[in-house]
């Protein structure tokens, strides 16, 4: 028996791969059929714990890493503890971590989407490209509760000798809870190594449950100071609790451009199969389509292919992709 | 105490390291003494898990790290998981699994030697070089089993957009257990990035107790659709169990080679002490002879030290090499 | 809750985070703002067990990982056991384990100096110069120790055909311990890849309880075939535990150097405030100062700025630098 130099640390963690079948994965409109990872989730393992200090304070801590289980290699660019990294205390003032966290929007928009800040495809990642990334190195944040009201605020160090604004980052929430419902909102904004403002974005939005039926509705407001392009993202869908066991997902979402006009609509549908509470089985589907302006968005880190001509403008593009997906997922 | 989130998770682990002398290092004939890791087995750390899914089912996990004892890195490239990753059901109707897996052929050679799929040096590498790697990524492992009879197929997706046979891997085994002796025999073929069939392997073989001997035999056949050489690989040897505490090993690899005619020869012995069920001391010894066909082999990923001229051609090269290895192993 | 295959496994931790304000961080004399790693100690976690062999004998491992809590990454260049590994046994005759250790010289500044080969800025990573590398891979390390009286000797492999002196490592020490006091000493040589002594340390010292209060004195003499540079460094300071809760530590480096004649001066302060046993938050303060001899230190990986011509020589260089430091340390 493993045993710990002191009581209360958990060890948990996820796997979850999927076999996926997806069409149009170069200009040519090939298709690709691969084994990957986190259809439904992304495969993590971690350590937790919390320990009692005394007058309602505790200290608490994760250290959590995200890997690919179809090769066996570290994710998040082979960090260690890509996922999550943290310690800090928690009592009646609220609660004060430093490390790697996800950020405020991140943490906003997980809560009001039917995929969970989708770990889909082609739908689920049109948010990664407005946030600079998910989590925030070199990050503190505080947390308060006061009955359903609940907020944050996060600062990202930029590190930079001589500039305390180059690199930083900084945002916040606030949530509102009435029953199992909630409404939610954050505001963040990053800046890049020069200091000028490359993500400023704003989300809102909440969840439903009615019965076994749970609605979710969530907006994006994207800026840059990098560009006059402006984005607008807005997702709704719902999950379905048909038996104890089955669970049904859908969930539509559409990104509308603005100032290199275009947009982006995807719908995701997901049947799930609880074989316990533990492991699940599930067939996921999605279809997204683009149009030419948005072929040009310089944020789509996972754009479709496009060609382009001697000065980089799209000459040709791909303007739709579909994909099903067969997985398990197991978490222990 | 650590907790997990949920029971049956096994946490468990091999550190392996051994003082190696070994001779003929670079072609001036240099001799090498080194600190090394796996003299007898892979050091790995690793977590496994099944749960009761009722109905006869479970799902069953494993993720598995091989590391290097004497520098702290991870091995197989430095991938968290390296060793194994995979998930899956078990049920009735066999074991379907996903993810990074041992291949077929090495899952029976490595029951049919001595020193299982040899984890000694010039001796036991013989094999890795007509496999195309030891571990299949992105892959689907079904296994059945009735009474002494079982079977497995396993299929590694190539992941090529427009190509399913680009890059793919496929292969199966069959066993039978006559008590405490087993027959086995596997096929596996590779395809490289433009589809081309560069490892055609099929193994078959067996292991025989009699009281405290075992007996091991195991023929490989290596083809190549990159190059007309083939490969003819033998290995027999035995292992003894003198005391409880005492086991002696010896074993003979004989890799014969057409078309581009050579041979390398092994021997190897070693003497293991176990201090308990846990933890042992071994002495090892091993060597082998090339002769000049085989100084060209282009699949010998171990090759001893060659010299070579303009053209390619080998002008010299290294016919042999002893080496002498004491190490430790504990399990936990 | 987690099993472990066999018993006697110990799973640890410890994250420690500070927040770090520090003055000329280039040669324009910037400050900087930044969540660092360690302020205290080295964040890690790490697996660590003994089994009881009989006969007085046992196996014994440790396998510990470093990471940076403020990003997730793995330190020590990114291994996954980059802090320590090694396995052996222990019984009457002493301990000797192989793999990757803390060398001699490390293993008693650890112990003579107030900050523990001080996870301080400026102020510790003086002696980290001097080392070729607080940790030996490809070590073998032998420990004995017979009433108050401890030695060990360390080898570690150079690993080069042709030569056993290349990039070889050999060191010993020695201590005596009366009461809560002590004293050791130790030297260590190590061979570049060329087989040159790039680095002869020896170091003595030890510290002394006088109540609440402890004292520390620690010297360190550093010579090197590489250049005719000489290093005498000395440490001085003292710990005092004001209050079950409340520790002070203060410390004072002074690294004189010939030759090249120079010296760098480092004062360091620390408040450290114990929530629990495990949980403990502190506050620390530098200021070093160099002259323009030490700004030429060949062996200064920690140096602070310089400009050059195009000779190489120093034309201006970075004096002094300050640091105050707010952090949080939790173990497990």
């Amino acid at each position: 028996q493993t045993t710990c130099a002191q009581s209360s640390v958990t060890f948990y963690g996820r796997i979850d791969t999927a076999i996926r079948y997806s069409t149009n994965q170069n200009i040519a409109g090939d298709k690709l059929l691969e084994l990957t990872s986190g259809g439904a989730s992304g495969s993590r393992w971690g350590v937790k714990g919390s320990e009692d200090l005394g007058g309602g304070m505790k200290a608490v801590f994760t250290l959590e890493n995200g890997f690919e289980p179809d090769t066996g290699k570290a994710a998040q660019s082979g960090r260690l503890f890509g996922r999550q990294a943290w310690v800090g205390l928690s009592g009646k003032l609220g609660t004060l971590t430093v490390g790697r966290h996800y950020s405020p929007v991140y943490n906003v928009e997980f809560a009001n989407e039917p995929f969970g800040w989708a770990n889909v495809y082609e739908s689920g990642f049109i948010y990664d490209n407005y946030t600079g990334g998910n989590r925030w190195d070199n990050s503190l944040f505080y947390q308060y509760k006061v009955g359903p009201v609940s907020g944050s605020l996060m600062y990202g160090f930029g590190e930079q000798a001589g500039s305390n604004r180059n690199g930083n980052k900084l945002g916040g929430s606030l949530a509102y809870e009435f029953g199992q419902a909630a409404v939610s909102a954050a505001y963040q904004q990053t800046h890049d190594a020069q200091g000028v403002a490359d993500h400023k974005v704003w989300t809102a939005g909440g969840y439903y449950p009615i019965g076994a039926l749970k609605l979710f509705l969530s907006y994006l407001n994207h800026r840059s100071d990098l560009t006059p392009q402006k984005n607008d993202v807005w997702a709704t869908g719902a999950s379905y609790a048909m038996t104890p066991a089955v669970e049904l997902y859908g969930g539509f979402y559409y990104d509308r451009q603005r100032e290199q006009d275009g947009n982006k609509r995807t719908v995701v549908g997901m049947f799930n199969y609880k074989l316990s509470k533990r492991t699940n089985v599930y067939l996921q589907a999605d279809y997204s389509k683009v149009d030419a302006g948005y072929a040009s968005n310089v944020f789509d880190v996972y754009a479709f292919p496009t060609t382009k001509d001697a000065s980089g403008a799209v000459t040709d593009f791909i303007k739709s992709r579909a994909s099903v997906m067969a997985g398990v997922r197991h978490q222990f």
